[in-house]
């Protein structure tokens, strides 16, 4: 069995790999819940309907959020009529909102409500949220401290980030799922997926336990750098390095997830790296990371297949030794 | 300035034809809220919204709710989702209901909410809550007591009715707006829609004063019969009458409202009930009461007019004899 880490649109990319060529119980997918927030009344899970859309086969290719062929009539009569539109919420996506908080509203937790929205779209892959009470990625800037969605959506990454914190992280805990996951007889790897580190893992890692039991896991752990020649393929990851005072670069990912790591996948474009990586005690594979259609993505989840597979059979002949 | 006091589809049409014939500051109405409820989240106004939707040209002529044109994306999702769908909300219908739970909750009234929706969709007549204060019409039918739309929609007034009250509505007061309609000294006539009187007309006359400042208007009251040849012209008041024990016909009507009247306006194809409707002490005034289109609103609107300015006279003379 696989446990990825996930955020948004890389990580659903690489869960959708896995998703491809494992038996559905074989993975759990524990996904970043630091981007939800309340808004307009409803509870919005960005990076879990991501995850879960994009194993539908509904999620927009273009925009890395929302529904493929979503329209738009709510919100533009929500606009003529005085409200807010900075997060945009399309007629069917809407559906995900209304039907996610009236169960939590019920007494469900965000795991059981996310287990009835995954069978109603036919995902059999176990798709849980990171945690299930509230933890909420908060954006220190130049212009002061932003809530997640005010800093990434309402003002598209504008203002200068100067760090992060994740509220709420230390009185939580992982979801009952994800933490059967960590401790199950049959775990064969635990994946970071190609997602914001910053944004999208850490508030995973912040979870009490999560980076101890990494650590200590007695399989693989291994990475899928998020960054392709010093770019992001996907969101501010580069940009919020630079702020951070770091070169944007597959290396320095390497760097910043550091002793939680066995194994580390790299860009060919990146493939000078790989001996640095390897000299911080981490085992590179250099490989086709960039996630163009659904047959990159299965392929990159088999090469992470083989590549823990030989990482464990490596640790278990060191062991031995 | 007219008081006009209408319901839903019947009062909605009635309101659009005073709205044609005078000017936005002459019109006054005071629409029913004991239909509203809270569903999925969201404060919902059925009332109100048909009433505005009529004035604005959007509602749908077909349904009789709703807007003409309505998209059902958002229900279509939510039920594949496993949501509610007995109340059937479209995509830009959804809007208004999100846009006034939002200024609600924001701390606004009704009465602000309505003013800010009204005056988003263009339209210049004072479209006011009945009351501010929630009042929710509940159903005794042989299958129990039913909050409104459970019995209404829902059950589709398949449940055989035995009575109505209307919670909240001795603890609560006519809106701001509508009672200084009540007082204003240029008020001219306080005009009962052809509304079902007993779910849509008899909610406003249960608040505190009502039925007194009808009883004891210094300016004619008149009712307009939503019963024609037996009928109802829409909805189930003709049901409801048979349910408790009264034959539906606009005599019955006249009689319900009995003393607050001076005057009541009776279809063609009720002309003979018209010396009945005399000797209960009412001017009748038989003439074509149901509106097809616009041009018929407005020319039913304008004999109104003529009517009660007839009774203000005949009253004047009387007082002067």
């Amino acid at each position: 069995m696989i446990l990825a880490l996930a955020g948004g649109v890389g990580g659903a990319k690489l869960v959708h790999g896995f998703a491809q060529v494992l038996q559905p119980q074989a993975l759990v997918a524990a996904v970043n819940t630091g981007d939800d927030f309340e808004h307009l009344g409803w509870h919005i899970c960005p990076d879990l309907d991501t995850v879960m859309y994009t194993l539908a086969g509904v999620a927009n290719p273009q925009t890395g959020w929302g529904l493929a062929g979503e329209s738009w009539r709510f919100m533009d009569t929500l606009e003529k009529l005085g409200g807010e539109t900075w997060f945009r919420l399309g007629d069917q996506d809407l559906a995900t909102h209304v039907r996610r908080t009236g169960l939590l509203r019920g007494g469900a937790t965000l795991s059981e409500v996310t287990a009835t929205l995954c069978m109603a779209q036919g995902i059999g892959v176990r798709v849980v949220p990171m945690s299930d009470a509230p933890v909420r990625t908060m954006v220190d800037t130049d212009e002061g401290e932003l809530p997640f969605q005010s800093y990434f959506v309402r003002r598209r990454c504008e203002p200068v980030l100067r760090g992060l914190h994740f509220a709420g992280a230390t009185e939580a805990s992982p979801s009952p799922a994800f933490r059967a996951a960590l401790d199950d007889p049959g775990l064969q790897a635990i994946v970071l997926c190609p997602s914001n580190p910053y944004l999208s893992i850490d508030p995973t890692l912040a979870l009490p336990g999560v980076r101890d039991a990494l650590r200590s896991a007695s399989v693989p752990v291994v990475a899928v750098s998020p960054i392709v020649g010093g770019q992001a393929i996907k969101g501010p990851a580069a940009k919020i390095m630079r702020e951070l005072g770091k070169t944007p670069s597959a290396l320095e990912v390497a760097r910043h997830y550091g002793p939680l790591l066995d194994g580390f996948v790299l860009d060919h474009a990146d493939a000078d790296a790989a001996r640095a990586v390897a000299a911080l005690g981490i085992t590179p594979l250099v490989t086709a990371t960039v996630m163009k259609d659904a047959g990159d993505r299965a392929q990159l989840a088999r090469e992470l297949l083989d590549f823990v597979d030989r990482l464990a059979r490596t640790a278990g002949a060191g062991a031995a030794a």
